[in-house]
């Protein structure tokens, strides 16, 4: 391939739309373009900024204009996505709209398998807390059945899963319970703290050096093959890296997937036969690569933002009230902690190899963690 | 600068969005993020594909709307921008609302000359007709003189001049009639038919073998610095290359500038001195290479449209009326011509050095085309 692009896809990204900075769609429509993706963003919200800076203006879309796009797209004979990646929705009616969407999409490709894929990041919360109303957790239980690949992190798949994840084995019965409960396919937890859960549950301990991916394709049987992936964890907190993960996935996912030939590419979901080992699945082989990706981006955001903050220190606050200076660097300090994404784009397309997967089996752990 | 970027350059885009294809923000935003520009998107309407289909869904941002996304900005410190580029917007009153956003940032950067710039792309019409409301116009005169650079086609700068153009010698009368009406520093008239001039202006003609880019920079004086650049037609309609032409000026010209060092830089506008010769000129520059980065990707568009059209031959029309037949070779044909933009990337960033620039001047023009 030229220019270091995926195989052709067309991708339908249902997301939120910010002005300025990267999240959401803002995030992931760029990422995926920038490796080759044709992509239809379908924005969910239309915000200024993303909620990080603890203020925003701007709008939600309903359920009815979300599938009014989608209807429009329909009218003419604009549906050839190979992708469906979606991610926030604003309401339990627009989760639904959503789903309906996937449906959709999955029942035109129901004669070509393997000719659709449904990657669902289920956005609900995050750190012990959900930000979205009580009834989209419910609403996205219903739709989660008919996804491929979902992206849960730590807390989702606790909601998901009705398991609290509280040691690696807790973790490994987490994911078994959710591709039994929902009958999805491909599942990945995205940043496991697991000095957090190797050490009391529930005390609060210092960032550990490094952050975990754990991911499994099932086999026919519906057991799990677990992989995992360590990366060193950086001392920053970037918004919007939930949905560089997901998008850099339907990139490599697709890439991985082609490599493996013509069987794995027409096989509905792109579930690997029972044979392949859990570190040769793509899904493993697309997660090194998408974390190598970003782990060089987030790396130059961490310099970018010192270097930012550095220079610009603010001068003026003598006459401000404390709530007002520390709102101003607050702002300042989210500001520059924005993903440094349009000047690093040759780690997306090349990412340095730099990470390992690693099978992983619950008979494997050491006793005390299990 | 790795990766063939521009120098750092952060934009304010405020234009359309379309699920599907590549117009307005969906053609900008890409192309100069591609080029290394952190562009923020403030889309004006939000669609499912773009209005060559004949047929879409979506809604329209009221004025309200724009201004509030523009107040979220500005509440969270989020308005350095070097460059705003405005597109369409829906009504008048969103044109007003846009101006007064080009208004907003050119008062927040009066003290620091040249560090802001406003591109202004005047979409009201083509081809002798215009797409907006009467009131649109009006509107758009209110505003221009604040820009920094527009981007009228054949029609808008007849529009704007009040001149009919009908030879070489208008053409260069509505520019400079352009210059003066509206104080505007810089213009460029995208897309001249000059043989359609060079014969009777009226009736219609078959489209010639090459188009022409007129560009012009005020001296001190006001008089204009006119350059043109011929490039050869190619045969088909394509939406979304007066947003492409604006993206790539807004990266180029920052380029160009930049390269000319502080001086121009530091200067309002960006005016060249009085002996800077058109050629020369840094808008003169960057459209050369813009021209020459559109002319790749769109003959890769041709070829990749000629053969999804031969791929795709439609089986299954036996059993619909006449009309219905028409309307999905309409939809096949509209689909097919969408600009084939993510793939092409390496044309923006390295165009191939393929076009010229000549300076022209009125008393250059044969005699029967004064």
């Amino acid at each position: 391939m030229s220019d270091s692009l995926v195989p052709e896809t067309r991708v339908l990204a249902v997301a939120s739309h910010v002005a300025y900075g990267h999240v959401g769609n803002t995030m992931a429509t760029f990422v995926m373009q920038s490796l080759g993706c044709e992509v239809a963003a379908l924005n969910t919200v239309n915000f200024s900024n993303h909620t990080g800076y603890r203020q925003f203006k701007g709008t939600r879309a309903t359920a009815q204009e979300i599938s009014d796009i989608y209807q429009g797209l329909c009218l003419s004979n604009l549906t050839d996505f190979d992708v469906m990646l979606s991610g926030y929705a604003p309401s339990a009616a627009a989760v639904e709209a959503v789903g309906a969407i996937g449906i959709d999409l999955q029942q035109r490709a129901e004669k070509k398998p393997g000719s659709f894929f449904w990657v669902l990041d289920p956005v609900m919360g995050d750190q012990g807390r959900l930000y979205v109303n009580d009834d989209v957790v419910p609403a996205y239980k219903k739709i989660i059945h008919h996804a491929d690949l979902i992206l849960p992190n730590q807390f989702e798949a606790e909601v998901l899963s009705g398991i609290k994840i509280t040691s690696l084995a807790t973790l490994a019965e987490a994911i078994t319970a959710i591709h039994r409960i929902y009958s999805v396919p491909h599942v990945i937890i995205t940043s496991v703290q697991l000095f957090k859960l190797s050490t009391s549950g529930s005390t609060p301990s210092p960032p550990d050096n490094f952050l975990t991916v754990i991911g499994s394709t099932t086999k026919s049987n519906g057991s799990p093959r677990l992989f995992r992936v360590d990366i060193p964890a950086l001392d920053c907190f970037f918004s919007g890296t939930g949905d560089m993960f997901a998008a850099l996935t339907v990139a490599r996912l697709r890439e991985a997937v082609d490599a493996a030939g013509d069987d794995l590419r027409n096989t509905r979901s792109w579930v690997s036969p029972d044979d392949v080992p859990s570190s040769k699945l793509p899904l493993a082989q697309s997660t090194i690569k998408v974390l190598s990706s970003m782990h060089s981006v987030l790396e130059r955001t961490v310099e970018a933002r010192d270097a930012e903050l550095a220079k610009n220190i603010p001068t003026q606050n003598g006459d401000v009230n404390p709530e007002e200076k520390q709102k101003r660097e607050h702002l300042r300090r989210t500001k520059a902690a924005e993903v440094r994404l349009v000047r690093n784009t040759r780690f997306l397309r090349d990412p340095p190899s730099q990470f390992e997967v690693q099978e992983w089996n619950k008979e494997d752990l050491p006793a005390h963690l299990q």
